[in-house]
């Protein structure tokens, strides 16, 4: 590399290392948010605290440095090919995203998010929501403070603003499209899957599961996802997640002996996540460019391996042999039964623990109440009336006075994550739309997977998703991917030909 | 606390919160590493190396920012308590030591011992003293130069100057005295020992010892020495060592499915290091007078652990029935027999196998290797004529050409850690004389040993070493623990009491 001197682009040369320090900085911060989950000791908290504000404080400094904000200026003359343009884009992206509030907002936030969150826990499982209420409110407020930052900044309505950190290019416009279309047929579907499924008989698997089988189990599925194990770990945390960096992938699971299904697929899911991170292009990590697209993105990974992988009958082939040497010989073990196992639909009141069918339910209402609590049609207190009429007329569920299984139940609120909601389903579609092009270019993919060859899958998505990063914006990757911009038609025909066929 | 602006010390305080700052900064530093070690898959590696690098820089432009010095400069004139100036005194020692060195000379530093360091792991193994030479010629060279610039810095010898760095306040010619002495009597004693100890029945115990076993032994024997679990762990690297912060005690340790003791006490060595870390003053963690007094009162914790108490036969007593636990009944757990297994003394080639009788051997001949080396009295190709020579007088060893479990066998000068040898030894005799000192004080404290209250230890230790951190200079820590500064006779009274009666 030439010094930045003698470069011809002297000042997207310094970006790209001031771009890289950052990553390389906050490669330690993603290390130490993992081991608090996966193996500090309680006491370790109040120092991992402390040492986590400073660190987050300090990269804050080299996010909004002025000089970046010079740089990125003058960057835009400088004579940059395509790849340079599309990582100058992406630069400026993180820049207005981290200038976008000022210090004292983002204190102010992280102040009231961490009262909301911490007095949630336990009021959660007191079902106080007279107690969460006010502290929900000075969350909301504050978050609407910073939507409208956010949209001064950016010319997008509060909302969508905030939806634009975690999915650029999204608009609520779009998503009301399509989640309205989904409102119309999601209820009917449901009801129809589960007509069919009351007919058939399902084997119960019978526990225990020892723990050890299970870690072991969930580790052999990994492999047989080609998750890299030179480059990552299986560890255990209360609330499981991908973590760590692309060169280093952190998953995490918890084991119940009653059930390995819940941990089993939710490891599914998370080496989805791991493996989108693992193949991001080497060469330019560190770079904007190199980072994963978007969340929905990365989710429409966690549920290609969860959803349109987990649920697909040769997926069920392949693990009935592993569950038999795991657990022991069960007739619940048999490829047919698991298959219906793992596709069984069941409205219930808790999302992380839905099926691929009523999930969107889950996210529809959570999208719609959010969206007016931002834009100020609605206000705190008006969320349960709105969340039981919602479960009824989506789910035929009677939520009214269960605060704990209802609007209670998620900590995306108290942590002041509002506009991320839509990114699960949005995730969902695309996953769909991606096995809809596969099969489009890979005729015979389902006898493919049928017969246990799953790389066609992992390298498919590997050239269209994982090695484009965020080369392109998020329509252009779709269109390049799928030839067309993301399209829920292709989600309902998986529901239809899955469910109902 | 006020605001600096308010207080009555405004440079004094200004300090306290850049110091807190790099603490909290480092404490990310140290999960980093100890993950390096316990958890890091290899492919994750190179990330890691560039973003340790990136840290470590950040970390010196703080510890070497100007304004520290300013401040160092001015505070002295404000009106502080003791505690304050001894705080003080230690900020001053590590600007010292962080501004001593300059940039371009640390960075040349790094590289030679990273060269010298790789390429001995294998030289090593293929006893290629001939390849190894020149790199450890060049690591000489540039620990020559850094040794006087430390050494114009602080006007002691250069090798003094190094030992400053790890042994505060210790200089050669102490160091010479005390193992002078012991150069006298050790050979006899070596000899004495063994002759009374081929006299006596020995049973060793026999294996294989399942790995999961000895983890929770391990872990049964932290409890015992009051290791505290919520705030700390056992894991398991290549290396054993002590790692993490105080608030978050990382120990690390490797089994051996033949042999569990050298786990074991492996482990009881470590506990010491960080039950030393666990009670620091926990309200003044962040400031350099909470820290550690120095490497060899490090040292004389762990071997207060290993040695003192592991060598004592109450211990073998409180193990013996752990041990049956853990690995069903054998007659060589029985606790006379334990004893003996645990004290047994035998010359050998390697210093981190070393029992407590020969151990000082190996480490005197270092220090006079080193210490000729670093003040150029000897060239790097002197060092196994040398080496053969003091292994044959100490321990009776013919180590001709074998270099590999000779001058090789240590990362230390690979490393360029010149000046750090003499720690292991002197921390060896701190041991000896903290319970010489516990036995003035509580005359029945082997009776009590023995019946299995090792909280009387633990507790002079909390109250005389650990507490007092760095509050005072090590030989006023010594004088008012012990009433006197080092006193080597201790140490031969020791093993005298132990081997020879």
């Amino acid at each position: 590399m030439l010094p930045p001197t003698l470069s011809p682009t002297p000042l997207y040369h310094a970006l790209t290392r001031s771009f890289t320090r950052i990553h390389r900085l906050g490669h330690l911060q993603s290390m130490a948010q993992w081991d608090q989950a996966a193996n500090m000791p309680p006491r370790g908290n109040e120092a991992r605290a402390a040492a986590m504000a400073e660190m987050a404080a300090l990269m804050h400094r080299l996010r909004t440095d002025p000089q970046l904000g010079r740089e990125l200026e003058g960057a835009s003359s400088e004579a940059l090919d395509d790849a340079q343009r599309a990582n100058l884009r992406e630069m400026r992206r993180q820049w207005n995203s981290a200038t976008a509030l000022p210090e004292a907002l983002v204190e102010r936030r992280s102040m009231a998010t961490s009262r909301c969150e911490h007095a949630w826990r336990s009021q959660r499982q007191a079902n106080d929501w007279a107690g969460f209420l006010p502290n929900l409110r000075e969350v909301l407020q504050i978050t609407r403070e910073c939507a409208q930052r956010l949209s001064d900044h950016s010319g997008l309505a509060p909302y969508d603003a905030l939806m634009d950190q975690f999915e650029p290019g999204m608009t609520s416009a779009v998503v009301q499209r399509v989640f309205g279309d989904v409102r119309q047929w999601l209820p009917g579907l449901i009801q129809q899957v589960m007509e069919r499924q009351a007919m058939r008989t399902l084997l119960v698997p019978q526990g225990p599961f020892p723990l050890a089988a299970q870690r072991q189990l969930c580790e052999r599925v990994m492999h047989l996802l080609s998750f890299d194990f030179q480059a990552g770990r299986l560890d255990v945390s209360a609330h499981p997640f991908s973590g760590g960096v692309p060169e280093d992938v952190r998953l995490t699971t918890r084991f119940r002996e009653d059930d390995f299904l819940q941990s089993l697929m939710g490891t599914v899911h998370e080496t989805g996540h791991g493996r989108y991170e693992q193949n991001l292009p080497r060469e330019l990590l560190g770079q904007p460019v190199a980072e994963a697209r978007s969340m929905a993105i990365h989710e429409s990974q966690s549920l290609s391996y969860e959803m349109q992988l987990g649920g697909h009958p040769g997926f069920a082939r392949l693990l009935s042999p592993m569950l038999v040497e795991a657990f022991g010989d069960q007739a619940a073990f048999m490829p047919e039964n698991l298959h219906r196992l793992l596709t069984r639909v069941k409205p219930g009141y808790i999302r992380v623990d839905a099926d691929e069918v009523t999930y969107p339910a889950h996210v529809i209402m959570r999208f719609e109440i959010e969206r007016a609590l931002v834009e100020g049609e609605i206000e705190a207190e008006d969320i349960p009336a709105l969340w039981d009429t919602a479960m009824m007329d989506l789910l035929g569920l009677d939520t009214r006075g269960n605060f704990k299984d209802g609007p209670m139940q998620d900590v995306h609120w108290p942590e002041g994550l509002f506009g991320y909601f839509p990114c699960y389903s949005l995730g969902a579609m695309y996953a769909a739309q991606w096995f809809a092009a596969m099969r489009r270019a890979v005729p015979d993919l389902d006898a493919r997977i049928e017969a246990g060859d799953l790389a066609v899958v992992f390298d498919w998505l590997r050239e269209n998703i994982w090695l484009p990063a965020s080369r392109w914006t998020t329509d252009e990757l779709a269109g390049r991917a799928s030839g067309e911009t993301l399209n829920p038609a292709h989600f309902r025909a998986h529901l239809e030909a899955r469910y109902l066929r």
